[in-house]
C-alpha cells in the first residue's frame, strides 16, 4: 500500500511511526503548517506539503487525522481527483456519512482509541482500533491493515463509536484532569506528585478484575460525612475543586452498589 | 513485635497478609462485628474479639484500621488498661493530636495510602506508607518495621497527611467514579467495558513521564466546541454526567498549559 497522511498532529505522528514499523510505506505527510508536515516527514524518510494541490493523486489510500472542526469543508477539497484510492478519517465523533459530501467512492473510519501526545510514543499493538467501510469488501481490507499495527481491532457503527469516544471522554481526559488537581493540591504542601502514582496505578489495574462500582472505595461511598465535611473545609479557596468533590462524591453515593 | 489488629475492613485485612508475608505475628483481631474478626483472624490463624474487655493487654504494637468516625471516641476505652505498648492508627485525615485524648503514652500514625478491596490483595511493598510518631525514637521503630513491609516510607505530619489523603481521594475514589461512569455510557451501547481498559492504562502509565498538565489530550484542552456540544448533546438524558462534563471540561480549558 501507498500511504499519505493527511495530518501531523499527536495522532499522525504515531500513527505514523507505527505504519513505518509495520512495514507500510508512508509517501507523504500533508499539514497545514509546512513545519509540522516536515518535522513528521523527516521521520518517516518521506515528502511533505502545506499545499492540498500538492497532494500525491496515486496514493492507495488516505488517511486524515486533521482536527474534528475542519473535516466538512476540507474532505471534499481532498478527496477530489483522488477518488480511485480508499479514504478513512480517524475520529470517533465524525460519523461514516461524513464522507457522502465528498466524491470519494471506497471510504471508511480508522478509530484507534487513545490518548497520544507528540512527546510519547505509545505502542500501537495495545490500542483498540474501531473499523467501519462503505462497504462489507473495504472492511475486510481495513481489518487486514489494521490488525499489523493492532491487535484489538474492532467493528464499530458511527453511533456506537461516538459513545465510545464519549466514555473515553470520561475515562481518559477527564481522570488526567483529576490527576491534575492532586498534583496541584500536592504541590501546595510540599508533597511530590510521584507519590500518588502507585495509587493511580492500582487504582486503574483494578478495574481489570473489578468492575468500577466493585472498585469503589473512599468516604463517600462509606458516606462517611464527618471525613467529606472535613475535606471540603481543606478546599475553601479552591472553588473548583470543591464544586468538582461535591459533583463526584454524589454520584458515588448515588450509584453505590452498597447503597443508603 | 506482638502485633493486635484492631479492625477487620479492607485494609486491615490486606495489612493483616503484609505482616503475615513480612514474618510478624498478629495474636488478635477485633472487630464490632465478631463474624468480620473471625474470617481475618481465621486467615492470620489468630484468635478474634469483637469485645474491647477481651483484647489482649500484652501486645506490644495496636494497629487500629477503624472507620474514622469510631476513633474519637473508641480510641480512649481501647488504650484504656494497655499504655505500656505502643499505639498507631491508619487513618489519613485524623491527626496525631487524637491520640492525646487517649492515655496512650507512645503512639503514632502509619498511613498507607493506597485503595484496598476485600476482593483484591495488593502488593504491600508497592505502597506508599506515611509516618508521624509521639517521639524521634518511636518514628525510628516505626520506620523500620515500615520498612519491611513497603518500599516507599516517608515521614509526613498531620497537616501534610490531611492533603494527601484528600489528593487520592482525587486520584483514586474520583478517578474510579469517572470509570464507572465510562462503563455505564459503554453498557447502553452494547458495548463491554474491556475496551476501555487500554485507555485507562495509558492514561495512568503517562503522568509517570509527562505532568498531567503536560498529559492533558481531549476536545477539551483543544477547546473543540464542535465536538464538546454534540457529546453534551448526547447526555441530553444524563443529567449528572452532563453536570460533570461541563465542569471537567471547564476546568481542562481554564488550566490549559497551551492557553485560551
Amino acid at each position: 500500500m501507498r500511504i499519505a497522511l493527511i495530518g501531523a498532529g499527536n495522532l499522525a505522528t504515531n500513527l505514523g511511526a507505527a505504519l513505518l514499523e509495520a512495514g507500510e510505506q508512508v509517501c507523504q505527510v500533508y499539514s497545514r503548517t509546512l513545519q509540522s508536515a516536515e518535522r513528521l516527514a523527516d521521520t518517516l524518510g518521506c515528502e511533505a506539503t502545506d499545499r492540498i494541490e500538492q497532494i500525491v493523486t496515486d496514493a492507495t489510500l488516505y488517511i486524515v487525522a486533521l482536527k474534528d472542526a475542519v473535516l466538512p469543508s476540507l474532505l471534499p477539497l481532498l478527496v477530489k481527483g483522488r477518488e480511485k484510492a480508499v479514504w478513512v478519517h480517524t475520529a470517533g465523533s465524525i460519523p461514516l456519512d461524513i464522507w457522502k459530501e465528498t466524491s470519494a467512492v471506497q471510504y471508511g473510519v480508522f478509530y484507534p482509541m487513545q490518548t497520544f501526545s507528540k512527546m510519547r510514543r505509545v505502542k500501537f499493538c495495545h490500542i483498540p482500533v474501531f473499523l467501519e467501510a462503505s462497504d462489507a469488501a473495504l472492511l475486510e481490507r481495513l481489518k487486514k491493515m489494521a490488525a499489523c499495527l493492532s491487535d484489538s481491532v474492532y467493528v464499530a457503527d458511527s453511533e456506537q463509536r461516538r459513545f465510545l469516544h464519549l466514555s473515553a471522554v470520561f475515562a481518559c481526559n477527564f481522570t488526567n484532569a483529576l490527576y491534575g488537581m492532586s498534583e496541584h493540591l500536592l504541590k501546595q504542601h510540599g508533597i511530590p506528585f510521584e507519590v500518588m502514582l502507585p495509587l493511580i496505578d492500582e487504582t486503574a489495574q483494578k478495574v481489570h478484575f473489578l468492575s468500577p462500582v466493585e472498585a469503589q472505595t473512599g468516604p463517600a461511598i462509606r458516606y462517611d460525612r464527618n471525613v467529606m465535611d472535613k475535606q471540603l473545609a481543606l478546599l475553601e479557596d479552591e472553588p473548583d475543586l470543591r464544586q468538582v468533590y461535591e459533583l463526584l462524591s454524589d454520584y458515588i453515593h448515588k450509584t453505590s452498589a452498597i447503597g443508603g
